[in-house]
């Protein structure tokens, strides 16, 4: 692209750093904006400069969060001696979006992926451990994408865990609500069927 | 989605204003930025902020520009009789890009739509008749999106344009390079018919 204006390549050039964002989408976000009142423009900016000057992780949970405990840690409405594993920020909006969940988080940063030089090392592991003890925790739930990384860190803490009186679960893995049998993969389709429920209970939930 | 921080969801609020990006989209961004360097960042916020703040209108051909003239318009070495006629900024990068156009340009800001409010007083119409003779220019080029828009847009324009000894004329249209005829639409592949030209012209075009 050949600009004739550097105020706007550079702007441009700067959209187009972000992920999934081409040049051309770049160049249609900028001039949106140079549609824009100033105030709104710099609504957005502020936004992101106050966002990335004032957020951190929480000192317990590892949650991106506004204050030294997140809103959900210190929540003393939620159960305490639950904690639900995740890999990152965005499974806890999932979860938190479904309104069906009422106990503490962990976010580990990641899975562990040797072929991505991912150790347990540089997952929020050893805190995790820590709080067990701490908390008093009853339950651990596992809900990590359904893949061998996964399964493998599953496998990883759990083995870490093994000294504790605790419950260990992972969320359930199965036909999707409104999956098609003949679409879903083999794999899925064989655990589903290994793992088949009473259909009372099944009702019951769905009441 | 809920947030357990509002600094998170104030930026992904405001990302998500932008056209084309959703919410899950705006998420995603928005955890990019959180794990650039502060520097990035500001860089990010900067280059848009700075942009809004102190970009223009080139006073002569209406083309977004950091100085009162844009840097086409204030170029001497561009022949400075021919104005190219386009609908926006996005036009005038495209031309830019081929490097195959040494003229002026002039943006009108969108073209005739009656249907969308539309009309001509709201394009910079006006302004490209006065640079006519202000300029002795001798011919206009127009650029425009091979639409019935684009072409009532012509028409309008042509007429008002018709006291002035200029030549005018408009981008080829036919079939795209690479293009398959089967897949062209009927109005382009008659028009591309009706204005077949000699081998020998294409040829040397081709050189």
């Amino acid at each position: 692209m050949v600009f004739s204006s550097s105020l706007l390549e550079n702007a441009v050039n700067e959209f187009a750093k972000l992920p999934g964002i081409g040049k051309k989408t770049a160049l249609r976000l900028v001039l949106h904006l140079i549609k824009q009142d100033n105030e709104d423009v710099s609504h957005f900016t502020e936004a992101i400069q106050k966002m990335k000057e004032q957020i951190r992780f929480c000192s317990r949970c590892n949650n991106i969060s506004d204050t030294t405990l997140c809103n959900i840690c210190s929540n003393p409405s939620r159960k305490q001696d639950i904690i639900c594993v995740v890999e990152n920020v965005r499974d806890v909006i999932a979860i938190e979006s479904t309104q069906q969940y009422n106990g503490l988080y962990h976010v580990l940063g990641g899975i562990i992926s040797p072929l991505d030089g991912i150790g347990p090392d540089q997952l929020s592991i050893e805190p995790l451990i820590k709080r067990i003890p701490e908390e008093s925790t009853s339950e651990v739930i596992f809900a990590l994408s359904p893949t061998i990384q996964g399964d493998t860190t599953i496998y990883y803490i759990q083995k870490k865990l093994s000294s504790y009186p605790l419950r260990i679960t992972t969320i359930a893995r199965g036909i999707a609500f409104g999956g098609e049998l003949e679409y879903a993969d083999e794999m899925t389709l064989a655990r589903s069927i290994s793992n088949r429920q009473p259909v009372d209970n099944y009702m019951s939930n769905n009441k």
